[in-house]
């Protein structure tokens, strides 16, 4: 870069300011920002420049002027940066706004035990409004706190008490455009005419690979506007801040739809690798990291520094928000003073009061008839659903089929939005992730399910992923759990999903096997530790099973039936596999125990004297699940499972041939038996 | 539904064919499908006869008049069934067309062993161009195989040879347009100017839940517009064969964009449940099923009914087709005359020349140097590139990081079709279901690989399934692989991915300790069984290696070092941790075998004496995998692993503080070796 170009930018950069509402308090806050990032960056010698440096302006612009934001207040925006790699953007605008992280945060950026983890997380930093990184979720999740905030101002809200009208915002890149999961969160957005979500997209036209001609051309915002969105261009989001500031202006008065802002801006904005994708995810080579602070006016000698002025400015936006704030609490009071019912609902959703001993009261503890476990779902679901202000539901198309209906409930939708159930589409991902970001809303309390055909749940599990790494409250009802689906055939039989959840750290995967089982795996998803749960359900119907009992399941793994003398073999089964080992445990003709086990992770927890009781060492222990065999290993040396995928045929075909019936499963233990003790 | 209104519908019905294109034979071919979708579906009381018969006419209109399909002929045009459930569909085009189904087949469908599975699948009737089903992922398949299409036609066409230069046709569902993987594959293939490809949208507006008013109200044409497609719509596409027949012959003038073609039908066209979600997944009621007969002029007594004149009509087209067939057999033998060195390179791709004893010639062997494993896997792509013409690749943007530039390679755009390498942007999703397109090409021999950072390959999961389920020799190069992966954090640091990949039957899943495990990882995936091969990399440095050998690569697992005596324990090590058990091993004064387990399911395939060669029964065994210990059990009774999800710092900083140093590895192994015998 040639002295005269450098000259000429740095020019136009100082000319921006030349208007009313910016002057050179703006710039050089802009510009303290984008060293900070560089700073945290090049000091952790690892990180994303490029992007946070583009985005300071729009940043400052927001944070300054139109965000409202205070830790703790259950109405405070939400800002979502689901373009989790620009982290050290967030870092630096949380130190100067809101003063929750520390110039030593700023510092340990990217280090063991830091708050400022490489990609933001709620669970080391809890202003963050959701852990992002992998692209794509963040507008998700942000659709999904879009939702959550006008479903409870239209259930809360009375005239004059506007307690909730937050709104929500998000910073988005290139790669969250191109991601499926955007598209398919973009479109619900549109239909529901989420009108508190305004979004940003960062185009900057660079990824990691190179510039975006080479994968990405699409008109982005006439695909936002076939959406139904509303959409606004800022031209030079570097350098102009009135019009930054003239767009969220045209955005607040959007009043039916959500809001795109593109943003054309250089990644990497005034450093000499500007605009390449050198810049994207490295540190600054040092000669560049000087002359970008020389670029920008600081001293290259000197790191992290805020000067006061900065530290002063937003000391009195912080005020202002205050001032905001206090009104707030007042109006607050008073809604409670004049309703408080309402004001009592609220806070029963809000502090959350799932107990086991009050589930206990209603939930069925016994088999009254023999019917496919998703049915005695839909059953529990709706025990819970009335008394449960603040639980909430929703599927990806498939209301009818995964018996899922909340009796009484209206849809939530762009004309109701007091409805308690939602209908997300086709679109699994983006329900999962939208899940999330309701979970993610630390004040609302709100407990969302999500549901599908247990077979597509695997487009789920990024999502699921995230959920689990931030021990979310969601609940995932899966049904048609296995090659008993049937006809619909291989595409459609799950076999090694389950294995595929049970390897993934803290989810909770159920699979019970009869009613008095999937209330308890309720009670423990909604009562029990905060994580993320997910229930396989059968689509067809199994036998009743009045040997299963709610009160084992609660432990994940419990005797079904103990032999009076020491057992020979333990035979364990799941879900729709349980009832054929209770039967093929009486006929074989030596001392059987036979062993529930609907959820590996509940039963890790109990005590170890325990889990010897259950499963006692130095026994052949074999287990019969239609599933992969994979990870049974743990508890098993001998597993009837499904080691291939399924097949289209009626589903009583497929158990047979896949060895399903009591007379295999008894000549195989047999075998098994003889082998082992050889 | 009042006899007026049947009656109307059924006059407006015969109304349709005045004009000199279509006659009253193909109202009723249109109907004759129809009513053997009804038929299979009823037959085998399971089924999805809504959208099959709604589809019907434009089935039809492309079958006769359009579509140029032989079984067996390379440049035939192919045919995709995004929207799977429609399978009865397929099988009746099947049947009155290609011939390739009997009656019988017919009448077996959703049975066990018939060809015709509920879901088509390419294993089960090899003239299926996908497995399709799980939504969305067809239309990726289509623009993978539109993809490998113009490839070749770019690199072997030649003036008045045009070879290749078919056609890819799509049907799509409503469902498939809300599911993220579609858009995807959309914007990619409008960036990429794909004119070999017309895809058809069933607007329908009914899904499993209701009307697509639920969720779905985007203007969808827009959106592919802002794609770069050019969008045709056809208003009446129950009844108007000519429309139809008009929008497709608009579509084939189209040169520089792929087109979709919205169809405006009723779902369950001509039976007492049209236009509900009654119809759109189970057989019709029989009341219903003996109305629509006869509404279609049909006798409700017989089941399975073409007539004569059906099938002449078809054997006509079928005639025409092969007239094609056979010119272009004269046309491809000239080829070979003219051009014989295309002509071999040609025949060398399509039959594909992956052999052991040749990739054994010039695969390295051993270590040079120390490096992270993701070096070394670009090392080898950049020697099997060369050799073999039908070896393509591609990433989703990360080509830099994850090490996939293959040197010499244009890249594949709408400007350059001969080009080698593709980037698919931040699309993880659609990059692995177009990498499963390019492979379910029969006759293109191509054999592609996708690239991406590990824990983003969850994205790819629904995709990898479909790859497993059809046995496709598809690589995925997944970098990134663990903990080390270090300052990211969490959100980037695959702990439960191998385990999940380990858990799908039939995907071969490799983590190579070095240079010469990862040259065996290559053979393997390509000269190997046909499957999908996922290798993972590091991102970090490894050191030299050298113990760890090809040959024992070839096998899954093998022994690195046997001790003089019986080993009192068997230390297992993968990828970056192997070179820590090997050092462990030295540093215990009792006898280890130490055992490199690459890939498991590799060697679960090798004999069981091999097996207990190598891990011997009874004798402790303890396995270190920076990942989760899920899984593990088949092989160690102990595992040091990650079974939390991992955390931002340096990857030296995570690796030491989950315990993967040297010293704690021979700790644990005291420990547990004292344990275990005690």
């Amino acid at each position: 870069m040639n002295e005269a170009h450098h000259f000429r930018r740095f020019k136009s950069h100082l000319q921006i300011h030349t208007n009313l509402m910016f002057n050179e308090l703006d710039t050089k806050i802009v510009n303290t920002i984008r060293i900070l990032c560089v700073d945290m960056i090049n000091k952790a010698n690892s990180g994303h420049p490029g992007g946070a440096m583009g985005l300071s302006p729009t940043a400052h612009v927001l944070w300054s002027r139109f965000i409202n934001f205070e830790d703790g207040w259950i109405n405070r925006d939400h800002f979502i940066l689901s373009c989790g790699h620009l982290s050290s953007l967030l870092y630096s605008l949380y130190h100067i706004h809101t003063q929750a992280l520390t110039m030593d945060d700023l510092k340990s950026f990217r280090q063991f035990r830091a708050k400022t983890a490489g990609h933001p997380e709620v669970h080391a930093l809890p202003i963050v409004d959701a852990t992002t990184g992998p692209l794509g979720q963040g507008i998700a999740n942000a659709v999904g706190q879009s939702i959550a905030f006008l479903h409870l101002a239209a259930r809360f809200n009375k005239p004059d008490f506007p307690i909730f009208n937050n709104k929500i915002w998000c910073f988005t890149s290139d790669g969250d455009m191109m991601e499926g999961i955007s598209h398919e969160a973009a479109a619900l957005a549109g239909h529901l005419a989420l009108n508190n979500l305004i979004c940003f997209w960062d185009d900057n036209r660079i990824t990691i690979s190179g510039s975006t001609d080479l994968a990405f051309t699409e008109d982005v915002l006439m695909r936002y506007r076939a959406y139904g969105w509303h959409t606004i261009s800022v031209e030079n989001a570097d350098v102009d801040l009135q019009a930054i500031h003239d767009a969220i202006t045209e955005a607040l008065k959007v009043e039916d739809k959500p809001v795109m802002i593109r943003l054309h801006t250089t990644i990497g904005y005034g450093s000499g690798l500007q605009n390449t994708s050198a810049v994207h995810g490295a540190p600054l080579p040092q000669n560049h990291f000087i002359d970008v602070k020389k670029h920008y006016g600081f001293d290259p000698e000197q790191s992290f520094v805020v000067s006061q002025d900065v530290c002063d400015f937003y000391a009195q936006v912080r005020a202002k928000t205050h001032e905001k704030v206090e009104a707030w609490n007042k109006l607050y009071a008073d809604y409670q003073a004049k309703y408080p019912t309402e004001y009592a609902e609220l806070q029963r959703i809000i502090k959350g009061d799932f107990k086991f001993e009050d589930f206990d009261k209603f939930l069925p503890k016994n088999d009254e008839k023999a019917a496919a476990t998703r049915v005695f779902s839909g059953e529990v679901l709706n025990l819970i659903y009335p008394r449960y202000p603040g639980f909430i539901g929703s599927s990806a198309d498939l209301t009818p089929s995964v018996n899922t209906t909340l009796k009484g409930s209206e849809l939530f939708n762009a004309k109701c939005r007091t409805g308690r159930y939602f209908e997300f589409g086709i679109r699994e991902h983006a329900m999962q992730a939208i899940c999330n970001g309701i979970a993610f809303c630390r004040f609302s309390g709100l407990v969302p399910f999500s549901s599908t055909f247990f077979v597509f749940s695997n487009y789920m599990i990024p999502a699921i992923r995230i959920a689990a790494i931030e021990s979310l409250r969601v609940l995932m009802v899966c049904t048609h759990d296995s090659i008993g689906v049937g006809e619909d055939g291989t595409t459609h039989q799950p076999v090694e999903g389950i294995s595929q959840l049970r390897a993934m750290p803290n989810v909770a995967h159920y699979r019970p096997a009869n009613r008095a089982e999937t209330a308890a795996a309720y009670a423990c998803a909604l009562c029990g530790k905060a994580r993320p749960s997910v229930f396989t359900f059968t689509r067809q119907g199994v036998p009743m099973c009045p040997e299963a009992t709610y009160e084992g399941a609660l432990k994940g793994g419990y005797i079904i039936k103990a032999p009076a003398e020491k057992p020979k073999l333990v035979l364990i089964g799941t879900g729709s596999e349980l009832h054929l080992v209770i039967q093929a445990a009486e006929k074989l003709d030596f001392p059987v125990q036979v062993v529930s086990l609907p959820c590996f992770l509940l039963f890790d927890e109990q005590s170890l004297e325990y889990r010897r009781t259950v499963l006692p060492k130095g026994v052949a222990t074999m287990s019969v699940e239609a599933g992969v065999s994979y990870g049974w290993h743990k508890y098993s040396q001998h597993h009837l499972g499904v080691d291939t995928y399924g097949f289209s045929a009626p589903g009583p075909v497929c158990f047979k041939e896949f060895g399903f019936t009591v007379e295999n499963i008894v000549a195989e233990a047999k075998k098994f038996v003889a082998e082992f003790y050889e």
